[in-house]
């Protein structure tokens, strides 16, 4: 794009917006990057818009111009997903953040994309209704339902993509459609709502969201247990999942991961050996029914050491530590960047794909501690390098695509939950085949002129 | 299309098909209609193929000919979706009903189009797996999926597009793409599964689909309970989905449908009020909580005179009868047919909008039973006309009408399960508003030679 067209474009968006839009060096440079290690691009410019409308009269300017557009919600996305590669507009939805409705009765809330989870959860708590979807950062609505997110529930409460029921959505051209609505089911046309749930930003902006609730529950159960190998822990989850067991969350945590959540919570305490984290939702009597299945199941593989945690803040300090596993893995190495990866496999596939996952880490010669929401079938490793090591870096690399090879190889896919961003697109066409090329397709009969996210997720030719 | 280039397909199909390329009468006339009231049309042959190569070769024709395709499964489609109205080339996808493969660690199950729900039972029952979507008919999975079917217990276990994890699909230009994987969630790229989930055989041909499987439960309780009034059976309805019970099936039949009830099933014998069909699935503990819980709100509602069916016999007696409903409702009037309704309302309208449509069946002075998985906010009207009296079909057709804008109305759909097909296309501009035309902008992108079951779901220019 040529600097005469920008500046157009500036000077357009600023006869709109006035000081929301800004060019300020410290807000480009919050914008140039998310949480993944890429190399920062800086936006031309970052719109702070209000309201749909607002929106709407950014894309209408943009697509005139031919200049990109990136939308942002909080920056936690972990693939460069945001990073502005072409330059161009960020759209930052953050003064998008109000929650629209609160409808207790059909258990659903619209809401602004800026909104975050734990701010939606806040504004719930008197209700006794809670959003269920949770990746470790304090992500915004919008990001998430962009990014097709899930997390430690979602086993059993499900991903995104099972959790929105409607969109309003601005698209290129600047034109507002909703998506979908608040009855629970339809079949009249085409799953707009699912195309764009997961579509990172490349296809249209997301203004508004209605998205699902649940009854919190009236008992929880939380333990972790030990095991004496991790193919013991991953036989008990596939069984658990077999028997249908209706677990909250159950999460595993290598020993590697086990060395660094005792360096990050001293007082965890935990032995060094692969863990189990679980939870448990229902009646008093139905918590009381699954954990007695699931202790039997354990005590067939081996495990042992339960420890409950039944206080609502022992609870809370577990799955706080391990929404911070990220630091954690990070604390077995101060100074060091991390590489994640986001496998999932079908369940059945997981014990071998974890096991081949483990060799070519030893193999590597490098430290990768794996956590995963195994019951999904998802698993990450963190990859600890030196970034100022060009040979280390080179050797994680090497490592992260064996174990998405891996992934492919074992009937899975590359990213079960933070998306393609940059980090995946090179793994598209190997995953998808001809369904690829669909996939442009679609983004050209959507975003003719290419300005939504360009660069990311689909190749145009 | 003109006759040459008709005759030039059908001489080109049989080439590939041979004797499963149909023109005989009896055929063409079988598969000129659906169970909808609406005028037949022939299509001029009807292929049977046997594999995806086929389907893909019987693809490639047609759309060098521009020749229309119109996918079928068995014909139990409900809004005349697979009514050939361009005629052309019917793909029956009968001979294409082959389980593939069952995953018991996996709880999924890959199978060909053709294969129905009941078959799909059959083959599960050693299994201990099931498969839960359930239309009334036994319909195909393909055609299932093709709609995005659901049924009596999608209120616990989902519609076709929760319980379909990955299709293959032939293109309109005779590719082959495969969409999603036995991974049980991804983040990788537009959502194609969910895409052709309910495109109604307007964008390509389903040919293989993967779909969840569910352990049977454990133990199963089911009931009827009778209610003074249809405010009251609603109101314990809205009450229990917002209180979180699990329940596996929650039907609504109204004082008209008990009537038809008990002609079409002699020894059912149970008091024309309106009723209340139920199920719980779960452990035995579990069920009786349910039941227990379910039991006082009924009693709050001035409900009574529950009956278990505790039998197995019993119980599939009653789900019998529940599927069959359309006939028993039909028995109200010897003779006549049915205009059935589809709408689906957001739960807190359920109760404003059913007793809306009770006041305008009133005014028209029909007969219309109401049935409806009520767990889900979607209710079914019979309205029986004598097809011969064209006043009269003129009053149903203005009373299904007026029901169809109610649910908009009331924030709804005009089809929570059968899809659009031919009768509710008039209704689409209406209720996706600027949304529709972006679906004219897919099917356009996918099938720019509308060949795909042309005149259906979506209007091209």
């Amino acid at each position: 794009m040529s600097n005469t067209h920008i500046e157009a474009t500036i000077a357009a968006l600023r006869d709109i917006l006035g000081d929301r839009l800004s060019t300020g060096s410290s807000i480009l440079d919050q914008h140039s990057h998310d949480e993944a290690y890429t190399t920062p691009v800086l936006p031309d410019a970052v719109a702070f818009p209000e309201t749909t409308e607002e929106v709407s009269l950014i894309l209408k300017v943009c697509s005139q111009h031919g200049c990109p557009v990136v939308p942002y919600g909080v920056g936690s996305s972990l693939e460069g997903h945001i990073v502005p590669v072409q330059g161009g507009i960020t759209v930052d939805t953050s003064r998008m953040n109000r929650v629209l409705q609160i409808n207790e009765s059909d258990l659903d809330a619209v809401v602004e994309p800026g909104v975050t989870r734990v701010q939606l959860n806040e504004e719930l708590r008197a209700t006794g209704l809670m959003f269920t979807v949770d990746p470790g950062a304090d992500a915004s609505l919008g990001g998430m339902a962009a990014t097709r997110a899930s997390g430690t529930n979602t086993v059993r409460y499900g991903t995104m993509a099972d959790n929105v029921l409607a969109l309003e959505v601005v698209l290129p051209d600047g034109q507002i459609i909703e998506t979908g609505s608040r009855a629970r089911k339809s079949s009249t046309g085409y799953d707009l709502t699912h195309l764009f749930v997961g579509s990172e930003g490349t296809l249209g902006i997301i203004t508004k969201l209605t998205v699902k609730l649940r009854g919190q529950p009236e008992h929880v159960a939380a333990a972790t247990c030990a095991f004496p190998d991790i193919a013991s822990a991953v036989d008990t989850v596939i069984l658990a999942i077999q028997m249908g067991l209706p677990m909250a969350r159950i999460e595993l945590l290598d020993e590697v991961q086990m060395k660094g959540m005792n360096i990050y919570n001293p007082d965890m305490g935990l032995p060094e050996v692969p863990h189990l984290f679980l939870e448990f939702h229902g009646s008093e009597a139905g918590v009381a029914e699954q954990v007695e299945s699931f202790a039997s199941l354990v005590e067939e593989h081996g495990g042992s050491d339960f420890k409950w945690a039944t206080r609502t803040e022992d609870r809370n300090r577990l799955w706080q530590a391990r929404h911070n596993a990220y630091y954690a893995g990070k604390a077995l190495r101060p100074g060091c960047e991390g590489l994640v990866t986001d496998c999932c496999v079908p369940i059945s596939a997981l014990a071998g794909c974890i096991a081949r996952t483990k060799e070519v880490i030893a193999q590597s010669g490098l430290i990768a501690p794996l956590v995963g929401h195994v019951g999904d079938g998802n698993f990450h490793l963190l990859i600890l390098v030196d970034p100022e090591n060009a040979d280390e870096m080179e050797r994680a690399k090497a490592l992260a695509n064996q174990v998405n090879m891996l992934a492919l190889e074992f009937g899975g896919t590359v990213s079960g939950e933070h998306g393609v961003g940059l980090g995946k697109r090179k793994y598209l066409a190997e995953e998808h085949g001809a369904a690829y090329a669909l996939m442009a397709t679609l983004k050209k009969a959507i975003d003719p002129g290419n300005i939504m996210n360009p660069g990311k997720l689909v190749t145009l030719n």
